[in-house]
């Protein structure tokens, strides 16, 4: 699913897979983005961050060609920018950032104490087909109604990994984690607006993600949520991402239009 | 300090003031960015998000000039991107939305119980010359401590506005906020190590902004900063503004790069 076509140096093409919805997954959008990206840089230089913009809908029943801008190649960091392009339009543009791991101090926010990921009473989540078929996912709590504010917005946790075993290069994980990053946090923000006239439609309107720590996407990953506002029918959500063992491998930040039918 | 020069349609030229530090100051070089969009942008659209990168240090000595893509003028959304040069080489990329504001319901997180901002007791301010001009700023505890860890990593809290009456368009404060909005953010990250060997150099790396809902930057804001990680010498920051009256208007976002010399 994110595997590229490579056309020309800095030049990629992809396929969205078709969800059930009309529109492409912004995550597959997003994650093939950072692959064609990722692919113009040495491999010793890890993804530490993107950050994307939805322009148009992406269509699942054509491809999408990914240009790649190689913006810097510095001592520290490369930078990247991809332009995501269907039918001659931009539909996503992705900025993104590697740098090499350096050994440094550490801290980090502490894990919440949540069920553990194979405990028999976590829901499994029951996606759309396309997502089903790549994410294993176990919520806690009720998934339609999601957990209780403690004054910071609605929240949500579940458990996430790839279904499938992934290639050990860590790029495959980075680019498999910004695929899953765009599951329910547009839906956290969602959550207390369920109950209004109309069927919510929701549009991611930016993704960024920042890698903080090395992971496996293939293992369990808590995946804790909480959207601080919404107003003017957008919703900010933010989502970390921890190890079974409570280390915080990543966050993502989505801002994200609800609109009613 | 906001204001640019316009050389054409999508083309302007701003300066940045002298810091005392060799670099322009990122808040200052985003803030201009966001001037350049925003002046090809239809006022009664607002901006609502922002996401840059800085790629390399701005000079204070020379010029910045702003590059305008007009990407998208959609039905509901317009998009634009801002390269900022000097020298020829990009130093700065910023990538902006704008909405027309919207009825919606609305849910948001609480402000955190703080000491009023005219309180006497809060610490003044005294940052680097070129922000003292521009920012009046006022501690909640401790600044070279920060506030005690509640299980989310280094915590600040100040009270922020600009110095100077601002213009009534909406424009001018969301300008004026993301120049404040890059102050103290990576310290933030910083805090726990300011006793590790070396004098630090901070750079950040990108920057993010939502703006929620409309404020004026020249009242008091409460800036609420934590810092959920820091590894491989990044460290992450997030941060709120909330009014006086407790409205959340906008959060950013920001990684940032601690070397020691």
């Amino acid at each position: 699913m994110l595997q590229l076509e490579r056309i020309e140096e800095n030049l990629f093409r992809g396929w969205c897979h078709q969800t059930g919805w009309q529109r492409a997954f912004g995550g597959q959008v997003a994650a093939q983005a950072l692959t064609a990206a990722g692919a113009t840089v040495p491999e010793e230089r890890g993804v530490h961050s993107l950050h994307g913009y939805f322009i148009r809908g992406g269509r699942t029943d054509r491809p999408i060609v990914f240009e790649v801008e190689r913006t810097r190649d510095g001592g520290s960091f490369t930078t990247r920018r991809v332009v995501a392009i269907q039918d001659g339009e931009t539909i996503f543009s992705l900025s993104a950032s590697f740098q090499r791991a350096e050994e440094s101090s550490e801290h980090q926010a502490r894990m919440p104490e949540v069920t553990a990921p194979e405990d028999g009473d976590i829901e499994l989540f029951e996606p759309l087909p396309i997502r089903q078929s790549a994410i294993e996912a176990r919520y806690i709590g009720d998934p339609t109604k999601g957990l209780p504010d403690v004054g910071r917005g609605p929240r949500q946790q579940l458990w996430v990994r790839a279904k499938d075993r992934l290639p050990d290069e860590p790029l495959a994980h980075v680019c498999a984690l910004t695929y899953i990053s765009d599951i329910r946090l547009a839906g956290t923000a969602g959550l207390p607006h369920q109950a209004e006239p109309g069927e919510p439609q929701l549009a991611s309107l930016d993704h960024a993600v920042w890698f903080h720590r090395p992971f496996r996407a293939d293992e369990w990953l808590l995946f804790d949520m909480e959207s601080p506002s919404y107003a003017s029918h957008r919703g900010l959500a933010h989502g970390e991402f921890f190890t079974v063992d409570g280390r915080l491998v990543a966050s993502v930040t989505q801002e994200v239009l609800i609109r009613r039918r």
